[in-house]
């Protein structure tokens, strides 16, 4: 059983990870809390962004030679290898800590192995304290590595009663300024943003995440993705502009499935090879309905309207789902009102289990 | 402005009427409490059921002689004419009360003269006291007599992406049991049912209010409406059963709109006509969209299941809407969670205002 001590110092290393969302892909965020040897904090850090320091390092230089001895509590199981910055395992043995505390093991294998070289080095290891909160915490990234390909979340908007426009096509707005805000937000803090190229013949949009009221952009731009089976996204099209980096997805590009468009599956895994942990799948409900029949989503962040249509496009296309039974169930999260809409956020349940 | 001990007391009537709450059509809820000369309280009522005593003649059974003068406040202007019991202002006078405060004054041309009356005999009348909170606990009520037809409630239930059925027609069960014990619930505390013919003859429904667990039928049982321009009930349909009122109203009944099915607006003026005052329209997506063009829904609750099918019939069809200018803005009053299932209630902004 960890000490009070080290429960709370670990409630506090899962938040420190928190202020690394959104800017640390490919790597975690990972929060990491320094005792020393009567339990005393004497170091925090959190990793900021990649290619920066880890955040074992930044505890380590603030505790300096109060760390020997001393007890490392840390969100995420510490490097073995040598990246971008050196393992943080010897970063943490020549400190000279006799314990290190870890909430969640780190399932990269080319990372991973942490733990073992601690313990070869004579230091004590434990496992698992706070382990949920940890793991929530740090959801995409986990997910990512585990199955190699991004945590796709895919963010629709809607009326109550499920179109995402008219009779006649409009669609601008349904929802209200705040929700739209808050889909920046979203874009702001994922590594991939993917639409058809339906979306963008039709409405032509920037895909960045930019402050509405000014328009300036945000310091983290995602990759914009357009899934282009046969390339059809004009030469002057506004996702092209040089704002923030584009792909343009092509079958030719990526790989063809049976219909010939391109292989959603083989998309994901070409979009983590480039590094892509997060991403945000913004439309049709064609693609929608594409990812969502191919099992590649794993949340959904819904914004309902308080509108009734009766008639236009449903927000979700074909999925496969012909009978109730096979029906796509999730598990609502959240519930929040933006401005004058509902913001539902729920995890889609995997049936591969 | 009212002292404290008034506004505490129309606090407390407001919550007194509450309690009659789907037992008191084609009557109001009201709820009275009677104070004495010094402030006192000493008498409470609310009316429970049509027929039953009035509020103000139950807090004055209480009172007694202590009524004499002191301050009768109720939630609704005191009734002024002799119907399956006397008139309210006349027991008020009689027992001597030196003061009324009311908060909401009553709509219905029959009942109303109550505050000149009372102000004719010589008793102080005082108006507009928590108004707001008396008239959102009458709303079905004040609506319908304003109106001279029923206080409309669509309720639908329907995935995530607004289907209320997959493909292939399945849709038991699209929510959870918690979610449709509610709706036994809902019907228990109305009036009336409606659904259209389409619905029986698909599902049957018996449309009863019961307890799902046992089977038993709730105290209060609704109308069972069934609309069917020419006719189609089955003999033996589960909705022309004992266990409760129905009306299979056609168009030959009712009148015929242009199109030659039901009149809807004369549909609700005869169910006004026969007393009820609240109505729960239940079905299908047809009959919903045709109550919402016709501008006689009020309030719509939607049990909103988290799954995705993307294929299926849709919650709501055509209301009359083509463009998003046109789309039907509610005004969303409650989200709640029930069972796994989220309840949306929100009213219609109207458009004549």
């Amino acid at each position: 059983m960890p000490s009070v001590a080290i429960d709370e110092a670990m409630r506090r290393a899962v938040l420190l990870a928190a202020r690394g969302l959104g800017t640390t892909s490919p790597n975690p965020v990972v929060g990491c809390v320094l005792l020393d040897s009567a339990g005393e904090p004497v170091g925090e850090g959190f990793h900021a962004y990649a290619g920066g320091p880890h955040a074992e390092i930044v505890a380590l230089a603030q505790a300096g030679e109060r760390a020997r001895g001393g007890t490392a509590v840390v969100t995420l199981e510490p490097c073995d290898h040598t990246g971008r910055t050196g393992p943080c395992s010897g970063a943490l043995i020549r400190a000279g800590v006799a314990r290190v505390v870890i909430a969640v093991p780190d399932p990269d294998p080319v990372a991973a192995g942490g733990a073992d070289t601690l313990r070869a080095a004579g230091i004590e290891v434990v496992t698992g304290v706070r382990a949920a909160e940890a793991e929530a915490g740090n959801i995409a990234w986990l997910t990512a590595v585990r199955r190699g390909r991004p945590y796709l979340t895919w963010k629709y908007a809607a009326t109550l009663d499920g179109r995402s426009a008219a009779a006649d096509g409009t669609s601008m707005w349904i929802t209200s300024e705040p929700a739209r805000m808050d889909v920046h937000a979203l874009r702001g803090a994922t590594d991939a943003v993917i639409v058809g190229v339906g979306t963008v013949l039709a409405d032509n949009p920037r895909l960045t995440a930019r402050n509405l009221r000014d328009g300036s952009l945000a310091i983290h731009q995602p990759l914009r993705v357009v899934v282009d089976s046969s390339g059809r996204t004009p030469a002057d099209a506004l996702v092209r502009d040089a704002a923030a980096p584009s792909w343009i997805a092509t079958a030719a590009d990526v790989g063809a499935g049976p219909d010939g468009r391109v292989d959603l599956s083989r998309l994901t895994t070409e979009l983590y090879r480039r590094g892509v942990r997060s991403a945000l799948l913004e439309g049709g409900p064609e693609l929608a309905g594409g990812f969502l029949r191919a099992g590649l989503v794993d949340r959904v962040v819904g914004y309902l309207a308080p509108r009734l249509l009766g008639a236009g496009p449903a927000a979700l296309g074909d999925a496969g789902v012909t009978t109730l039974t096979d029906a796509i169930d999730l598990d609502l999260a959240d519930i929040d009102r933006v401005g004058t809409d509902l913001r539902i956020t729920a995890t889609v349940r995997q049936r591969e289990a």
